[in-house]
């Protein structure tokens, strides 16, 4: 069955995912003469970069959300369909979705990516991802059920067990969110569960690396570990999960390290729709050329964390942060624009305009360009970048209504069990 | 297995239930001698006045609930447990639970109302109900899921009814509602789905009674009848319904109303723990005397919707309301206080402070005592009363922000589909 979407004389650009990337394209795309389909799974953007505050119950998830047909609505000719896109057929330009068939003028893909478990199927079935808000409102709602569960022990190494994380991946992830729940331990559990001794709570955060926040310069690294260390999140370098059993991790030196919830943040790949033939992937990414067109597909193009735009200094594809995505959907959209116009196209080149991650309260590392800062400006410019990317009026001021209360009363309010997490049963 | 709570030689009080009763009851024995524990199946205290704003996207659902725990984190001696009670056994002074039994010395039941089917149970199999936070997000997630699949829709019929909504009961909670989505479909609606004729999506507000708000003067019930009407909601008193197919209800006059989601507003009923006879109920409420004590169990209070508690004005119990709860609550706190004392209970008097519903934008109907207030000024009254009666500083000014916004702009921005509601299966 085919999507109904109104029939015109435009061509039609089908963009596939909402995020950075998709969204930058299409809002690029707004008076032009296309007709553009939004396909996504979820009927919302949703601002990646602070999740770990909706884990950690610092932000509602409604604060980093916003309806695609909100930002649509005054666009002409630009339709929204929520589906699950299950496959490409690039011979005959359509696509098949949850909700049926699409055919497409031009085809951009900017799918995202997903976690990557590197084949570790036990981990893969047992922790918690966070790629998604209603992953983000899992781990929250986990996180509470584990501290009203180690309430009801009396066994010591239980209540431990209960109270402890462990976060897989030294990552900003990674980073972010061991210092939110530093301080979460610090400011708000004593306070909530004077039942419980919440000094026994550990925080572990297990990168693979040498170092944390490999993307940043060792001194950013060496600022992010010094500080995490202080504020008691025990980080182990050089060490990989081989096994998770919902009590305990053994790592690659066979120490176990205990923890009720296990936080994947190690890795993402690219997630790449069926039906673009495995030739045409680098690294598990879909290799495209300097017009950010899938090489030997002539109308299909991909952007963002999908998309491996290979350079002399990027060999396998650049960064998968929000950053390339944007700047790839703002130069696509020129480009199908100049197109069509009978111009020929520019290629695209990446400008890096900086790397950022928060460690806590007055805590960031902020790199940009040849300019480093660290502690309370770092945190204030980050602050402000971020505020600034949220997108619509009353999420800006309700992300900052928050933070201030968070930071002048030590206080994260949304500490709720809207809905209780169950365990898929394997 | 016992509850893990520490033992002390305090009388212990067990609250079940933490809404407007049992909140306003263990705050008032913030500095007692007593040890207090409060069970609840919800780790949070949920503003029910203000659910169907979340079901309408106007509000964040971390907006209206608060912790129990940061309630109660700096009194001394009262414990949370989040737990389902299943059963109390008065002659042995114990209650049991989902996570084990619990002891008390006094026990207070303030366990509110449920929804109540009046035995239909097709629809009770198949309405949607607004009693909890997760209720209202599964409403606001299926009115946006139906108009994404009416875009998908090229029968009109089918189309009109996916749009459609029939909220059953006219009550002040099927009044605010209506009058929500009549504003939906008015501002937002158009703009988000430019090709879905939204005109022809129906509010039907049906009602079995004569006359709308019953609780309130025929004045106010005339004009909430004439306000709705201006706002293009079907009203239809003197109706009731027979039956739900999932598309259409059947109305006791043998009409037929097309609607892809019923919203039960009709009724409730109250919450009875399982162990108390029938002979101590009336009317499904458990019976109390003045003190609010069970009748012929001493050591056992009720209060608020679950609770009869009858006068000559109110044969059939209190109004099953905020207010008698919380009048309740404060009051039993005193009454066990000065049992301790040895001082003698005094009988308790439910002072009707007022009852008002908000209607739209500007318009609400408001009567305190006598004085009688309709539209903007009630409005406005409206708004005070219920932002004054949120806790928690920061979830008044998020509701400011977000009511000036949906005010200024015209705008509900909480539009988001996080988690697909899907019908359980029969």
């Amino acid at each position: 069955m085919r999507v109904n979407i109104p029939e015109t004389s435009r061509k039609r650009i089908v963009i596939i995912g909402g995020g950075f990337g998709g969204l930058n394209l299409i809002k690029q795309l707004r008076n032009s003469e296309f007709q553009v389909v939004l396909v996504d799974r979820q009927n919302y953007h949703a601002f990646q970069p602070l999740l770990y505050q909706v884990a950690t119950a610092g932000l509602e998830p409604g604060s980093i959300a916003y309806p695609f047909r909100k930002i649509l609505s005054d666009y002409t000719e630009v339709y929204f369909r929520m589906a699950e896109v299950t496959h490409v057929d690039t011979s005959n330009k359509k696509i098949e979705t949850s909700i049926g068939t699409m055919n497409y003028d031009y085809l951009v893909m900017a799918t995202g990516a997903t976690s990557n478990f590197f084949g570790n199927q036990s981990i893969e079935s047992i922790a918690m991802r966070m790629k998604t808000i209603a992953e983000a409102l899992d781990i929250r709602s986990l996180m509470l059920q584990n501290l009203e569960r180690a309430t009801l022990s009396s066994d010591l190494k239980e209540r431990e067990m209960l109270m402890s994380t462990i976060i897989v991946g030294g990552g900003p992830t990674g980073v972010e969110l061991a210092g939110a729940l530093a301080e979460l331990k610090k400011d708000i559990l004593p306070k909530d569960y004077p039942d419980l001794d919440i000094r026994s709570m550990d925080i572990h955060l297990v990168e693979a690396n040498e170092r944390l926040l490999k993307e940043m310069s060792e001194e950013s690294s060496e600022h992010a570990l010094e500080s995490l260390k202080k504020m008691n999140v025990d980080v182990w370098l050089n060490t990989r999960v081989m096994d998770y059993d919902g009590a305990s991790i053994t790592t690659s030196d066979g120490r176990k390290l205990s923890g009720g919830m296990l936080i994947w943040a190690a890795g993402v790949k690219a997630q790449v729709v069926e039906g673009i033939a495995s030739e045409k992937l680098a690294g598990g990414r879909v290799k495209v050329n300097a017009f950010n067109q899938v090489e030997g597909l002539e109308d299909v193009y991909a952007i963002g964390d999908c998309a491996a735009f290979i350079t002399a200094e990027d060999p396998r594809g650049l960064p998968m942060l929000a950053q390339p995505a944007m700047q790839q959907g703002v130069h696509l959209a020129k480009n199908l624009i100049r197109a069509q116009q009978g111009k020929e196209m520019i290629p695209f080149h990446y400008k890096n305009l900086g790397t950022m991650a928060t460690i806590g309260r007055n805590k960031a590392v902020t790199e940009l360009g040849k300019v480093k800062l660290k502690g309370w400006f770092a945190w204030i410019t980050w602050l402000f970048v971020h505020v600034y990317q949220l997108i619509g009026f009353r999420n800006k001021i309700v992300v900052i209504v928050n933070w201030a209360q968070n930071y002048f009363r030590h206080s994260r309010d949304l500490r709720l069990i809207i809905r209780p997490f169950q365990r898929p049963r394997g």
